[in-house]
């Protein structure tokens, strides 16, 4: 930590280099699809994997530096993953997220695939995303054909906007045809989030399968699972570094 | 053990975190949701896996003591976890449990998020559970305003109380739009049947997928499995320590 | 090897308990469901697992050696598995065969529950059974209340009688609301059957999911497949010790 | 390398065992179901994996080299695959490829057995393959009955005829009831390609549970996502070496 509490450059890379490495560990990302960033909102700079390189083996030093607001690279000899312009674009829009992470995890891709969002049907969802998780629309082609991996981002941030979301509560969305883009305040949220994410797809596809006109859960269920453990009277976890446990 | 058989708070402490290891290693939680304990029942005294903790970590001394009537701490300095006062709950209602488990495991959360009891479809299940594997009502808006991890508990022994049940020879129920709670004369026993109902909800939804009136198996058949391992005429393993394991 | 070719006792012992092993290292068995044996067809004795013991875990000094005439334990101390008189009542029925396995395996399972065949769908299934996996016909409730467990041994024989199938060429059925029995040549083909029905059922189930009215593969193709391996013709493998491998 | 820039015959060797090793620890190969192989071009020379050899095991020395035109062996003591005439005919229709893959993989095979091509339902399918993954009508009798794995061959490299597609852009083809082929410019490129056809099926029958009439991603993104990684304008990876890795 540095003097005004905020991690220095090198905790960072540690930090999203872990948040790469549990893509992988915890089985969201085959074929190397998938990264995570992080963001030193100091400096303006987002720490992010390289392309090409599987996120299982990311070490802290292969990780590639670039500016928030404009995406130069300020270190690192690599490329940076193609993906770069979608966190960018999200790290400007939600001034409050200090990481991004990105799967194409099958359970999750699913319901991305189908344009359809991650109905809340039990307190597992609850417990980490305070509602459905939204699906975007669809790319026009001027956004397919123009800066892509922008309007990925743009087009995440509208469908938060759009459904007036605070991004913290909603850590979550997919992209049509795509896969999920999570976030959170920090790296290893991001990469928690990705993992609660494909969780409830998954349950939720099997809750369907068994019951396809299955309840969501009430109002008053959710708001009581999602605060257990976010918000003010949060009372779950020792008080810090909660990241997403439970139990 | 003790001189009257019963183990000491040590080999409770033992017991109860291999319990949680268990459940980690069998693949039942995820994010760290989940968690085992046991009592001393002489004693008076449960011990519980601390809250934010991931199960597959959980060594004898991290575990918290509280007091089965009142929920205070009387060993540790981690908060214990938020689901202690649904334990309580069980083990002041049921006095023949020994130990109580809670996952998030997902084919058995799909049939909670479903509010479907787990039909009894076959030998796997009539082996652990003596019939269908009952879900409870939904909580209501007072439950969950309230008490809420407390009145998970109570509506567990409702439900088991309303089907007029025996808790040993149904150890299990799913909460509605939650997930599987189990235990057992002991927190082995608790943990082997968290496995049991995610591996009997697993062949479940697979059977129904296939055969969607597929018939539960009848009285003879289930009564003949439930007692080659339950009961005065138990016919299977060595006799004791069977924990669950059949072959 | 004996001067007969035959195996020895300690041969088949190893044999055996590898083939137990092999059982849980192919994630056929949770909850030590499970077990393998196999027959010195010139003692007239059957080495099987313990009852109780994890499949994952066996030992040769571990099995059981029991009679397979009148099922008396000829050596060891430990109480044979419990579904040793079904598998006694196979090696009677059947003398060509030399090797059992009995798992709850999840697919496999959801067919017996179903209470239907798996279709032959594929020539992953026309590589291992000479047309569809049979299941057996409900037992009745004389037979449960009766020698239950000789009474699904002589019911599995009973459907390949009726169907006027050879057990090495249809190596596996579906005992019905229970799971599937196995079995070959040796207890290590008995194994690879065991994974080998769990595999096809898993494709079948997705493929019914895809297309409920998938057509079976035609005859021309099934004895294609299946004279690859097996028979005068085989040309697969290296002539000998092939186990169900191909490719 | 040698001086003309193709890889020596140990190269390849070393190359086409990895191959072989990937399939089996991505999960791809039961049973030892599954081979690989690439070839020397200026040699005229396929180094296949032997008959009955399990994947993972394959070590260099093991592999078989057979002459691409008349298949005989040039070096190796054992049976090359089964499935070599199969291999061979794609080499010799398809000049641009280098290796070659095949497996029984559980998703991919599931269309292969419902005969229905894979549907292009997202990015993850759009980046590896350029249009949805065709099936191949059924094999006549005469075609079963006589040379029946270069009619195989023949029949996949009929499918990727009629649609005009290109082999490099289409990598992949299932064979109608047994399961999917697949190549690319390496041995490497093709088992990628093996594990890219199982991940995209895996999403899309999930795709197909959620919303049966899931619409193909259109054109334009189709076209987006494939050229990213392949052709003249791609800008994933560092510039070499990209062996299906995005990120």
């Amino acid at each position: 930590m540095t003097a005004t509490g905020t991690p220095s450059l090198a905790e960072l890379r540690d930090e999203v280099a872990a948040a790469n490495r549990r893509l992988a560990s915890a089985g969201l990302v085959s074929l190397a699809f998938g990264n995570a960033s992080g963001i030193d909102r100091d400096a303006g700079i987002v720490v992010i994997k390289p392309s090409g390189i599987a996120c299982g083996s990311v070490r802290p030093e292969d990780l590639i530096a670039v500016g928030m607001a404009d995406g130069m690279t300020v270190a690192g000899t690599l490329r940076p993953s193609s993906d770069t312009p979608t966190h960018l674009a999200l790290y400007r829009r939600f001034p409050s997220i200090g990481g991004v992470a990105h799967t194409h995890s099958t359970e999750a891709a699913a319901f991305a695939q189908a344009q359809l969002p991650i109905p809340c049907l039990g307190t597992t969802h609850a417990d980490h995303f305070d509602g459905p998780v939204p699906v975007t629309r669809a790319l026009t082609q001027a956004e397919i054909g123009g800066s892509y991996e922008l309007e990925t981002g743009l087009v995440i941030a509208e469908t938060i906007d759009r459904l007036g979301l605070d991004p913290l509560a909603m850590a979550a969305v997919l992209v049509a045809s795509h896969g999920p883009f999570t976030w959170g305040a920090t790296a290893t949220d991001a990469a928690v989030h990705a993992e609660a994410v494909e969780l409830v797809a998954a349950i939720a596809r099997r809750t369907l399968a068994l019951a396809p006109d299955a309840p969501p859960v009430g109002e008053s269920l959710q708001r009581r699972h999602f605060s257990r453990k976010h918000g003010p009277s949060a009372y779950y976890g020792q008080g810090r570094d909660r990241h997403g446990e439970t139990g």
